[in-house]
């Protein structure tokens, strides 16, 4: 088993500088790599700025799920035989827009994701995606993705690690919440359990900074598959966040010889959210 | 709103010591009764111990759902106009064993959940439960139970807060496993992030001392609404957990206008998790 170096890259992007964002976004990319990096996430909407004034004002910041900064990330990721995960403002054929998040490597978008669960003025903006996430498997492992307030959701995690995913990569834009300085942050907090629940590692890159308003909580991090935290950022600081992850550890399930976070389950008592889904 | 007064008792019941477990679980009661608590949370097979040498062994320590140590409780309750929830060793009327908890008031037994998942060597003494907790409509609030390991499973505390819990109590007897120290251990971030996720009030009720090569954690902790804790006892130490609570608070699940915990969820994207829900 060989351990693979993943980097979370906490940065500030600033809205509306679309030209600085993609080149902050690139350059991102090239110092993970030359730190060892082979697997490197982003922050939720780092091409575009988070705090829009409007949907207007997202659309001209918006591009397809294909060419612009996701061909910057593949080129990237090419030359530093990597995979990136990065989220960025998607406008669809349809004209719609997105929030979304991409799996880059060096032969290109592998897997475009539209944030399904939005957060506040987001549904103001974006149409939510009406698709499950991705597993892609990749020349590392099988890596998932979600952003942001989707980890709120524990069900979708589980279901990411039903269907395979070793690592999930988490695009994150965390505003400044009320918190009690004694105990860890309840981002924090989500990201870890959702690897405890599941038994998969957790890449968590959050943003920092300010804009219009809004401070950001820059609490990127990423867990092993037990669910603690290997390497985090010092909250609100831009920084790169290294570490080392066996990926192949999230393939085995068990907790000792009787029991398995999967297999231990008893779907037949989830009563409601069972009902939900056969009511689909 | 009003404030609710809710304990969690972390002691170290003497596996085999029916008669000694008894009167410490009644003395708990009445002590934390004695220091304002309305909701008394004791921990899992508060009344057998937890390392059975043997099912045999197990057997001469259990008791049905109703009558001994749950009558003594329900006496207490009465005097002190109280709920209380905790974890005993149950024999069934067709023989069979089952770590159990019981919500019991002043008119006696309201509710007894049979523990869902069962971890390690449970298996091998109990069988695992096939009913969902209750939710039992108390004078203070709704109240669900859960045990322990149960806690690994996130839809299962979901489907308690769809089910209209207020809090959840979660009679616990964690094995010490290896920790950071630098970090919140595992089994306190998964009792936070199931306040979090869901929006519940969480007093979970372990146990510390030592029985026959097994140390516990005693990592008993009571959360608001949030996420946060309210009280916390000291790792290992027998100690009263007292926390207030404004239960209804877990009433409104909204984060904002446009946010709201339950109702956000997207089942129709929990692909695996409906498909076991629906082949059920």
């Amino acid at each position: 088993m060989s351990a693979v170096t993943v980097a979370c890259r906490q940065l500030a992007p600033v809205v509306g500088d679309l030209r600085g964002n993609r080149e902050r976004a690139r350059a991102a990319v090239r110092e993970a790599v030359a730190a060892g990096a082979r697997l490197v996430v982003l922050p939720e909407l780092c091409t575009s700025g988070y705090v829009f004034r409007s949907a207007e004002e997202a659309r001209t910041l918006a591009q397809p799920a294909r060419g612009g900064a996701l061909e910057e990330w593949a080129r990237e990721a090419a030359a530093g035989d990597a995979v990136v995960v990065g989220g960025f403002c998607e406008v669809g054929d349809d004209g719609r827009l997105h929030n979304s998040a991409a799996i880059v490597d060096g032969t290109g978008v592998r897997a475009v994701y539209r944030k399904a669960h939005l957060w506040d003025r987001e549904k103001l903006v974006f149409a939510p995606g009406d698709a499950p996430p991705p597993v892609v498997e990749t020349a590392l492992g099988r890596v998932g993705v979600v952003v942001c307030y989707d980890t709120s959701f524990p069900e979708f995690l589980r279901d990411l690690a039903l269907r395979g995913a070793d690592l999930v990569a988490v695009p994150t834009n965390n505003p400044v919440f009320p918190r009690r300085e004694a105990q860890e942050p309840l981002e924090v907090v989500a990201i870890r359990a959702h690897a405890y629940f599941n038994r998969v590692f957790v890449a968590c890159c959050d943003r920092c900074g300010h804009e219009r308003g809004v401070d950001f909580l820059g609490a990127s991090l990423v867990t092993d598959e037990q669910g603690w935290a290997l390497s985090a950022a010092a909250l609100g600081t831009p920084g790169l966040v290294l570490a080392e992850c066996e990926l192949e550890r999230a393939r085995d399930k068990r907790w000792n010889e009787r029991n398995d976070v999967l297999a231990d389950r008893r779907p037949a008592l989830y009563l409601e959210v069972g009902a939900d889904a056969a009511g689909r």
